[in-house]
């Protein structure tokens, strides 16, 4: 006898399959070739577990790691939005709330419960891991626009200010990551990749 | 000042995005699109936090996880190769130890050494822990088969039996989780996609 437990654990695994074809504005490293939200989750896990030691407080590596698994799931159903979009708000939109109920909620009642909780704490940004975590979610674009001559910086005219902005949420995660990060940023402007508005 | 010890990090960061770029020869649920290394592990990172209950004794799941994301980072240097291959032995070769060696060496020499130790637990499959991350490897593409009308086994003519001898190293991970797939195989067998030799 199979669980329903298990097969509902199953329908779960098999759907988020689909992460793999949501294509984000960025590219891989040095690379024309778009990145995917599966691939992405994939290397801020990794990021976070190799640099959880910068964290502004010490944090819970795998809740960060669970945050950073799961937090673009809801874009296989309300797609990828770009962060420089002037259009539309990036996040906690209404499709967003209603993917979140409707993949997660595949899963047994008690896992669908806890990976709602993990992903709306992602989206408010406000406990220690979910500040690390978007910390991660900020810097990988920036190592990959900086080694793509400014990627979707120069792509879609994003302004060194704009850019500024959206990447100092690191600080909020990691002081010394953002030390790091800003560093970058001043190099990409003396290089002119970033240009001030 | 940026530390020596977050600058070596960035670049085992920036490295590992090469894992993007290497195919397997299973293919995405239901699609002839090929899946890759990273979306891979990103894939079996989750199956292992969703399914960590079925394992056959209680697991560190954060342990898992990290193996899961970092099983295949030798394939970088070494590729990939297929499991049912007759030629070349799937594992622990002189290519992926020295893999390991250069691509886990660009971190710190702490950081380095915990995830080459990592990177062998998986490999020798004796812990609990690399028992159950080794079902998750096993368990992924039986539902990519499965959905695909037998996948890599038709591709290349794999009969029944060696599909079931590779698949029951789930059984040391999870027997729950086996029983499940010794289903999933018999169905297979009715419906004619698996066939024995």
């Amino acid at each position: 006898m199979i669980s329903d437990q298990l097969l509902q654990q199953i329908e779960f695994i098999k759907e988020i399959d689909k992460l793999k074809y949501i294509q984000r504005k960025t590219k891989l490293l040095n690379s024309d070739r778009n990145e995917n939200d599966a691939e992405h989750s994939w290397h801020l896990a990794l990021m976070a577990i190799v640099l959880a030691e910068h964290a502004n407080e010490p944090v819970d590596v795998l809740k960060v790691v669970k945050m950073v698994l799961i937090h673009d799931i809801v874009e296989i159903d309300a797609g990828d939005t770009f962060i420089y979009d002037t259009q539309k708000n990036h996040s906690n939109t209404d499709e967003e709330r209603l993917a979140a109920q409707r993949i997660f909620g595949l899963l047994p009642q008690a896992q669908a419960d806890e990976l709602i909780a993990i992903w709306e704490e992602f989206e408010a940004g406000e406990t220690k891991e979910a500040k690390f975590a978007r910390s991660m979610d900020r810097l990988e674009p920036l190592l990959q626009n900086t080694s793509n001559n400014g990627g979707t910086w120069a792509e879609f005219d994003v302004p060194y200010e704009k850019v500024y902005q959206k990447k100092s949420v690191i600080k909020e995660g990691s002081t010394t990551i953002w030390n790091y990060a800003e560093n970058v940023l001043n190099e990409n402007v003396e290089k002119g990749i970033l240009k001030k508005a």
